[in-house]
């Protein structure tokens, strides 16, 4: 049996290496990879550009060298540019510059998120950069050392902060706009106030509610600045952080289907729709919201990770299922930690829901413990069943993760009384006696 | 109506601010607190002692002041000796040395716990301090002002290794002794060897294995060493870190319902079983195990303030229920983070549960991340079912509250396989991409 897996990222390395593993000699395992790295984390390219991280090699969690030795038939250089399900063939352009095809028994489509580039005027001068690859780390870091004295970051999502930060590290004057008045659309708009204040507090300017209009060259034909409707940044280098949309035109144009969020469907073993034997996952799919039955494109290698691991055990005839998200996520900005589940209180309203909700303020740890730190945490909740829908925290240290337990809670329907019952671990140095969050459960019982 | 609350801490304190707040002046709400202070953090108690707080003010959720202010009759200084459930009285001594009885409509029994006094020779004399109330903290530090140089920890459970760590910042020479052959025996043994090797690092002695014959006292007839079987230690402190029992020989005085833990017995609204209109709860009563069924004695200050909310409702007419539990805990010594919740491998064997287990090591964040520290997770679960049992954590900075996933986990019933499919959160300063108790639970599934 051949497998063909289209990426050597997260998802698609993942699900080679759990089908090596358990098919052995008995399958050929060919993994195609665009870029010369494979299973890196792009997720810590922020922490590279600040300098904390060694890169590109030490974003990179298993080489190309070291997926042959495990059996892999890995290829880097390579381009997947057409699927031909019919025929069971993908063709490719190689790294020797030629083309190929290559029969499949099995195909795995691994092709990650590319990044949204708005049609703004200037957007493809030098000096502007996405954020989603090793080689765009690469080529920031070549913008870094020409010398720059301004940045500006278009979007303020969590990619967008941290590398802001990361250059606000490196001694850069930065500037973040967004069309939203807030950062992180997604919390809801008094959290991502709390955001603003903290980014303005370490010295980077936020400039909410301005569209960007264009992006201006200077005199070496490079960026030089970013103009909005109100003003205009100067920008010798320009960070794009305006998100990613799954990288499935080589799947749409097979024929294979596509969600209205532009990702590959997908069954809950990961197996696209209707077609037996081709197999998707991480950045280039849709997933299944638990909460509201929606499917949203969540790209985040956690989740790639997860799909990997269930097409390579299907892949050697295992049944395992990917169960869908709630949405949750963790970011950090200077000492500032960010997360988030579920739906925001807006959300939930345009979805049609009659919620309560409550935004509480409390100590991360028991408010006498050294290091004790402000926590805020919103609860969103359904009026009448109670159940908790969704809930944001920002805070000092040890604030993030505890979003985990109140996902642990969303996937499996408790309301809040029940959260606010729930055996959660409490000593001074950790906690109030309540837990912050379920101080907010807690007020939210009362408003049902 | 008069509501009569036997002590002034977490639970008792709780349910009679509760039960104020909702009957306002239609309730007379009398609450006797043995001590002069009211809703302390006796968890606080090793950080006052390390000097890292201000005791035992610092302490102090609410004062007696406070609470009168809120307009609760609370009497300091009166301890209840009797209750009679039929004539519906209480008699107490009163500050001013007095006798007194009291009557009830509604009685809510909130007396905590007392310290296990061992049966061992000297453990009366001075210098032998247990660490349960604010007043045994003022006592410890009585000690600690005739300028002491060697202290024994007899107990190497949370609460006796904090105070070891707390003596240790003070300078003395600490040593922990214990019958049991490795430290914390809330956790299975291969995790208690984690801790000895840290308490070992930080320069406390442990002795495994050692129960204490004797206290031997100097010539100031002050407590002077501890005598073990293989050693005689020096100890110019001796802490006392057995354990409590519950506090509740007035209760079965009077007739109430003891389990075979020592505790009063309630139903899940908390009110003593077969005796309407007293309640109990915190460190006193016995509480229901979700995992296994069984009653326990749990004394932790997070249920005692969940009873309190329940029992407050409950006397304004509400029907507020207390779950159970599912062992859930955590504590710190210097960097080293330690959590648990649910069955310890062992004692779901003694249980007679066939079940598989696994330790994995990880790091706290991703690889790579500036700070990322070591972080063992152990983890247990049923053959066959899948279901997830128990969890336990040892590990740095960011590790400990992790537990808590596991623990909404285990409260709902989840398997493995579902905790490994689960949506945590990742990023790389807060979590590798797959996160540790996720790639403990991750092993399991192909174990079961």
């Amino acid at each position: 049996m051949r497998i063909v897996v289209i990426g050597g990222d997260a998802c698609g390395a993942s699900a080679a290496s759990g089908a090596k593993r358990a098919l052995g000699e008995s399958a050929e395992v060919i993994v195609l990879e665009r870029q010369p790295w494979t299973s890196y984390s792009a997720c810590g390219i922020p922490y590279w550009m600040a300098g904390e991280v060694e890169g590109p090699d030490g974003l990179v969690a298993r080489t190309p060298e070291q997926h042959r030795a495990n059996g892999l038939d890995l290829r880097t250089g390579w381009t997947v540019t057409a699927i031909d399900v019919e025929a069971r063939t993908v063709s490719a352009t190689t790294d020797s510059g030629g083309t190929e095809d290559l029969a499949f028994d099995q195909l795995v489509i691994g092709t990650g998120a590319v990044p949204i580039r708005a049609p703004i005027p200037g957007i493809d001068l030098p000096g502007v950069h996405g954020v989603q690859t090793l080689d765009d780390g690469l080529q920031v870091l070549d913008s870094m050392h020409r010398g720059p004295n301004t940045a500006v970051v278009i979007g303020a999502g969590y990619i967008g902060i941290e590398m802001a930060e990361a250059m606000k590290r490196r001694g850069l004057q930065v500037t973040v706009v967004d069309q939203a008045e807030q950062p992180m659309t997604t919390l809801d708009t008094d959290m991502g106030a709390l955001i603003a204040t903290a980014m303005e507090k370490m010295g980077i300017s936020y400039r909410g509610g301005e569209p960007v209009q264009s992006i201006e060259a200077g005199d070496s034909g490079r960026a030089a600045a970013v103009v909005t409707q109100r003003g205009r940044y100067p920008a010798d280098i320009v960070v794009l952080g305006l998100g990613v949309r799954p990288n499935a035109d080589v799947a749409a144009a097979a024929g294979l289907p596509i969600g209205e969020r532009g990702g590959l469907l997908t069954d809950d073993r990961m197996q696209v729709l209707d077609h037996p034997g081709i197999w998707a996952g991480g950045d280039c799919v849709e997933v299944g919201d638990r909460i509201t039955g929606r499917r949203l494109h969540v790209p985040l290698g956690t989740h790639a990770n997860k799909h990997g691991r269930v097409i390579g055990a299907n892949l050697a005839g295992g049944d395992l299922r990917f169960p869908g998200i709630v949405g949750t996520a963790v970011s950090k900005i200077c000492e500032l930690e960010i997360s988030r589940v579920g739906l925001r209180e807006q959300e939930a309203r345009d979805l049609g829901l009659d919620v309560v909700s409550v935004t509480i303020r409390a100590t991360t740890k028991a408010h006498y413990a050294p290091g004790a730190g402000p926590i805020h945490v919103k609860a969103i909740a359904e009026r009448g069943t109670g159940r908790l829908l969704g809930c944001q925290i920002v805070g000092q240290a040890g604030a993030g993760k505890r979003i985990d337990a109140a996902a642990v809670a969303i996937w499996n329907g408790m309301t809040v009384e029940e959260v606010t019952s729930c055996d959660m671990a409490y000593a001074p140095p950790f906690s109030p006696v309540w837990d912050p969050v379920q101080i907010a459960t807690r007020r939210l019982t009362s408003m049902l």
